[in-house]
């Protein structure tokens, strides 16, 4: 049985969170079944994360963790599009968001691996929580620990999801404000309580507080849709220039924020621009999503966070939100200046986003042993 | 994803199930929740299977396979006699018993491994089943193999336990008429036509038929209740010269007709004696038992099926029930006769005998692939 480790911390132990861009062993997902959350009983939600854990197989294996009532039909599904390289588990869980209620997986330079098993309270718990109950979320990471047989630490009583982080693997992690000093999270800490339990966790040396994000109400404003780490020294920002963009004040904001930091190693950042959508893409058939006391409703014409930024980067590839706007090919030609040396893979999930997030947000990364 | 392999047998291609004597990678185990089955909310079954489970985890890897309502309670029992070497998974069941709705692996003399996924009804279906539905049950074998990584055939329409057959490696494979021919699991093939599915799907040539099993409500007869596999050419078989004892008649019969028995290797069968325990076992305490539609209910004082001969064979041990009857001591001195190579270590398992089977019933061992 993978251990709880007690009394010390990952920067104690020597272990770090290393950047999405190093070497992967695989990526965990969830599968979508929510029909309180997704529309048409999140059939066309299925159909995305598929097409997801696809394109992520043709480059690293999938393990996707899928609760009882829905394992034959993941299994049906997945058959379709099976190259071997996606396992099927059964996992219980309250939604799909892998990145939030997952592990953040940790490595040392001695070939060990471990992991944090953050709090997690449907980003924001009974203060602005998107659904009630979550028990079955929060054991999730422990769950994805067991079966891939990782120790980990448990931080008991902080709140944080892994979307609300990136790191760039030599001591930086990049945060927002909006999000981690949110009310709902962790109110009875100061700003330097938590960069402590970042610094400690992550092992890391500086924290980037970007002040906010572009989703103030589901995830109060998670890093991982406006700015995120291409290489150490480097990180990629949502931009836009149209002032009518329902973006644009935040992106100005992080981007011109962002160009002016420099990261634990001294470096200052070199900041590429990452369009955002042409069109701002709002709900649709909101009438298809069922009405329950325990979440959130969502509401016909609502708007959706569509940001190319939400990408996942996994061995040689980089797995691309497309939302069949004007501006999809241009963010593929952006990705593709910041990652010369990988393949991008455009996947349209217009559904994930309709949903509450996007690649990066129903991924979760298992780095490589060395 | 692990392939379910069509149009070809085993057998065809090279495969064949291992004597349970031969080496193994790991034991799998699912955790008893059911209240309608277990008596005191399955709290005391619960700390026999860990017990069973932490004296397998002595030789070898255990994985145990939790409901998801279970999952934080089995994690805590287990926490209690971990060593490392046992896996918690969750993993969704209508009962306990893996040995039966679990697959049988398979090797070839490649280093190969897959597996048979049996039809599974429950022993007996509509017609004597013991619960309904069983339809968790009948996906265990699934995930165990998407787990394992190891492609499966899938009989269907075929229905077996694995606790109705003991092979020895070798071409042989012994069952009970009792149960194989039970108008309960599959009453539309002949006799002839059910040797030619275990020699399809076991890769064997010759079936000894037993006669009776101790067991004819529950398992119809398992064979793993009165005689196995020592190792090539040698069996057990339960024992007694006490008249009285209410499974004379059966080992009587079993013992004398294995005694004239040859293998497919035209091997003359050496008969190890296990003895019986001296006082029958009976359900006590059955009041603190739930009841339900959907389960036969058990009654005070019904026989339970307290067989020495339910053992497990692991890397260097024998894990071997012990019913604190006078004849536990002398058990395990047969037993230690029987496999001059292993270490016997007793378990009390009365618990898991009230609840109708014992170790190799609540076990299914995975094949080191050579």
């Amino acid at each position: 049985m993978a251990k709880r480790i007690e009394g010390t911390t990952p920067k104690q132990d020597g272990y770090r969170m290393p950047g999405e861009f190093e070497e992967q062993e695989q990526i965990w997902m969830l599968w979508p079944w929510r029909n309180d959350n997704w529309r048409q009983g999140a059939k066309p939600a299925q159909k995305a994360y598929v097409n997801v854990a696809k394109a992520i197989s043709e480059f690293e294996p999938v393990t996707m963790c899928v609760p009882p009532t829905q394992y034959e039909n993941a299994i049906s599904r997945i058959s379709e599009v099976n190259n071997g390289n996606i396992r099927v588990i059964e996992m219980t869980s309250d939604d799909a968001w892998i990145r939030d209620c997952g592990p953040s997986f940790l490595v040392n330079d001695k070939g060990g691996i471990r992991a944090v098993d953050w709090e997690f309270n449907a980003w924001g718990g009974l203060v602005d929580g998107l659904y009630f109950p979550w028990h079955e979320d929060e054991l999730v990471a422990r769950k994805v620990c067991e079966l891939a047989g990782v120790d980990s630490y448990k931080t008991e009583g902080f709140v944080l999801e892994g979307g609300s982080i990136h790191v760039d693997g030599e001591g930086t992690v990049m945060v927002t404000e909006m999000c981690l000093l949110h009310p709902s999270r962790n109110p009875d800490k100061s700003k330097a309580e938590i960069e402590d339990m970042l610094k400690n966790y992550l092992n890391c040396d500086k924290v980037i507080w970007v002040k906010d994000g572009i989703d103030p109400y589901e995830t109060n404003g998670h890093i991982d849709d406006v700015a995120c780490f291409v290489a150490p020294g480097e990180v990629a920002c949502i931009y836009t220039e149209d002032k009518d963009h329902p973006f644009y004040k935040e992106a100005q904001a992080a981007y011109n924020f962002l160009c002016e930091q420099t990261d634990a190693k001294g470096r200052k950042l070199k900041v590429h621009k990452m369009c955002v959508t042409k069109l701002p893409c709002y709900l649709k058939d909101a009438d298809s999503i069922d009405y329950s006391e325990g979440a959130i409703p969502r509401e016909e014409g609502e708007i959706s966070i569509a940001s190319y930024l939400n990408f996942l980067i996994v061995n040689g590839a980089i797995i691309l939100p497309q939302y069949g706007d004007e501006n999809d090919a241009l963010a593929v030609e952006q990705a593709q200046a910041m990652f010369p040396d990988r393949k991008i893979v455009g996947v349209q999930t217009t559904e994930v986003a309709y949903g509450g997030g996007n690649i990066h947000c129903i991924t979760q990364q298992q780095p490589k042993v060395k």
